[in-house]
């Protein structure tokens, strides 16, 4: 057991024997540390395994609470039988839980914090009120419509409109391979289960986006991480040597706008990619729900342009487009079509009615491109002012990614600052960010963070990010803080 | 290669080459067996196997058609490379795919047919226009919360309306346990993941519920199917052998009103099942959809009021009580809560928030009670009309369930009947049966059908019901056709 595991049961032994009680405040971070005679880093690990096990809670400003409604009790009551294992390995040595992490980082959104590190795009730039109109005028239709009308593979007038908006972004696509999802994320899962078996290698980048990891942790697969540059991509030497040596069976990446990058591989690379995939017959899922986000004057290609084997699989959603609650996403899966669409069926069935056709009517009738240049407009404008503000608030060592699309910023603290940390330190003050320990399996991102900037820029959101620099400032390791202007090394 | 599958390849050429073009109709069934030299049944597996590949399609009253937009090819292009294998071994030995078989007959509902085969409830007894009515109101709300108000477990308001009507029914329940899900679907499988690794066993119902029998196979475990009585349900001693010998490692029931048999385990049987299942430290899941839907005066308890050992996983949902097409179900995963939620998350992320709050309101503000009296009495009422028109209909030799609940009646065909040339010669008469061999992994139920009685019995349905009886015989075997009123064999 690691130290921060010790130290979260020990608590979550005296909050099961009322010591600690419902509602009331636990020792801070400082104290914990102080008393046990542990690194504050550990305690703050304590604190979030606590957290994510829903025995303990964070309040802007106060500190950390134990909950008044606690989940079930981890421990199995006095008669009953041993917990079987958990189905996956899902803790990592030596960091803390990532999905916990990400759980808690997405939970911590809810609870009236300045937003920098949710996933999700702030939603009042979205169209609600016209597809909630579409969704009213619909809603007999479809009931009228009953269950097996949106069986897997989808809604057909749905399908006829991805298919006509590819074509309009230069993608020539068969409207009989788009199969409707649950989003992205379970076209993800899918996908990746449509092409390898448990126990595979799947090269991913290098930070990637983390659902990736969890999808490839819970089909027993496990991640080869390919240094990916915050300029120009995944390495594809190191690809090819991976495939080569790994006996890697599939990959996953994200070509426009990578989630946590932002950068957009060239045409020349995503061929060269495609290339190098078809020579060794790896498929590889392409996740491009950014697509649509790009900053410049023409939209991206995608992977799925230079492939005509069918081995990529396309992965997209309106999530980040149109409609985050919907849930809508779809695959075009290339030759394991038929295997996606059966995993489909067995995953959820269908996909509900209604928000599939309010999207397709949306999509005929109104001004999706108008949307789209005002909200690509709003993103451009706001990635270089939180750029900006980062460098100007953020102590020197610290450095920025410059994205060409989507609405995420990659921040790399100066040497010797954990984000983990500043996170925690950040959610005290009712501030959200995401640690990079999440995009990787190691400890490689766990001095960097990602910052939403989706969110317009106000003076709230400038004072959080100025917060988060002098937080940063405070977390330099001493020995080097009173030289703050030259980078820190441990 | 079966033979099925080498007459469906050697068709799939001939359409592959343009020997029968897009909208022409392939020779029928007879045609196809007098020239080929095989069975009727094997050119209707052949068939069935080439619908499902999206190749050709049936036309009530007129035959197979080759389809006008095929799916795409299932053949690679020339310079591709070899296709990988499929992910799961779906085919199983002497039967035809019954995923597909599944897919098949759901399909087959759209088109017009009488909806005998469907596992779906007749959606004109919900009640859409309140339901809509609230998503209609709701829906300026929901906007405004964004994403993360509904991350798992899932919306507050409804898991509150979900424990209380729990409690109504006589189980307590911590709304702390309660996860929301994408339907019971979604619920099942993220349960028997959370329960076994792959190469698991099974414990499963003969005949079973068929998704069941795909959740099993997609994550690479195996069904060990238990001798299960049309009355009294499950044979505990059979289940006990099979835990002991076979090392099964969970088990997946559906105590009320099973799917297709219809009965129910009596209380006795059920707390035997759990103090069985405590015993050998074997988690159960709980398919109970169907709880509502009883004929008699209480309802029924379930396994989860006798489990003290969080080791009852109850599976549940609106789907076949208020709206099949919101896709709104939820699970009480006992002592697996954390494993549940976190492949929820994995699984699909959220689940979406409008659908959620709708219901809430309904179940808070409306008349759920008499809306499923209202059904009850509607179902109990077909589900005798419906049997007695199998027993007049249907020849000697014919048995039939006596459903205590639910919709669907088993029908066990004469000895010598296929269900599978039934269910072909059904649908080109336009209706649709639920052939017995996707209730089971091999061919025991290969003689049965189900069918669907919850929609108001109309001329047109009995007309169906007639016909099916006409057609079944016509398939019992030549040598004892001319005695009708005894039992045929082989």
């Amino acid at each position: 057991m690691k130290l921060y595991e010790t130290l979260a049961a020990d608590i979550a032994g005296q909050i099961a024997q009322g010591v600690i009680r419902a509602g009331e405040r636990i020792p801070s971070v400082r104290q914990t540390s102080q008393h046990h005679n542990l690194s504050v880093s550990t305690v703050i690990r304590a604190f979030l395994l606590l957290e994510s096990q829903g025995l303990i809670e964070s309040r802007p400003q106060s500190g950390y609470f134990v909950r008044r409604k606690p989940a079930l009790p981890a421990t199995p009551a006095a008669d009953s039988v041993e917990t079987p294992p958990a189905p996956a390995e899902l803790a990592r040595g030596g960091s803390i839980d990532s999905s916990e992490l990400v759980l808690t980082t997405l939970r911590s959104i809810n609870q009236g914090s300045v937003p920098l590190g949710s996933p999700y795009p702030d939603p009042s730039i979205f169209p609600w009120a016209r597809l909630n109109q579409y969704a009213n005028s619909l809603s007999r239709r479809v009931a009228q419509l009953g269950m097996t009308a949106d069986l897997p593979p989808g809604n057909p007038e749905l399908i006829r409109q991805i298919a006509r908006r590819h074509l309009e972004n230069g993608l020539a696509v068969d409207a009989g391979e788009i199969i409707v999802t649950t989003g992205a994320t379970e076209a993800l899962n899918l996908c990746l289960q449509a092409v390898a078996p448990p126990g595979s290698a799947i090269a991913v980048e290098s930070p990637t986006y983390y659902a990736v990891l969890q999808a490839i942790e819970r089909m027993r697969m496990h991640a080869v991480e390919i240094p990916t540059d915050p300029a120009h991509g995944i390495d594809l030497a190191a690809l090819e040597r991976a495939i080569v040596e790994q006996g890697v069976a599939a990959c996953v990446v994200m070509p426009n706008f990578q989630n946590p990058l932002g950068f957009m591989m060239s045409d020349a690379r995503k061929r060269a990619m495609v290339g190098l995939l078809v020579k060794h017959r790896v498929p590889v899922i392409e996740n491009d729900v950014y697509h649509e986000l790009y900053y410049g004057d023409v939209h991206p290609s995608c992977l799925k342009n230079y492939d005509s084997d069918g081995l990529v699989l396309h992965c997209n959603s309106f999530s980040k487009t149109l409609s985050p609650a919907n849930r809508i996403g779809w695959a075009l899966p290339g030759r394991y079509r038929a295997q996606v669409e059966k995993l489909k069926f067995l995953n959820t069935l269908n996909t509900p009615a209604l928000p599939q056709l309010a999207i397709a009517e949306y999509l005929k009738n109104d001004g999706y491109d108008y949307h789209l240049r005002k909200v690509r407009k709003a993103y451009a404008q706001q990635a270089s002012i939180m750029a900006a503000a980062v460098r100007r608030f953020f102590p020197a060592g610290t450095r920025v990614t410059a994205p060409v699309g989507g609405y995420v910023l990659w921040v790399n603290l100066p040497d010797g600052v954990l984000a983990l940390e500043l996170y925690a330190r950040a959610q005290e003050r009712g501030i959200s960010v995401g640690a990079g320990n999440i995009f990787a399996t190691g400890d490689a991102f766990q001095h960097c963070i990602r910052l939403n900037y989706s969110y317009p820029w106000t003076p709230e959101v400038e004072a959080a990010v100025r917060t988060l620099g002098l937080l940063t400032g405070e977390l330099i390791p001493r020995a080097t803080n009173c030289t703050p202007r030259k980078n820190a090394h441990l």
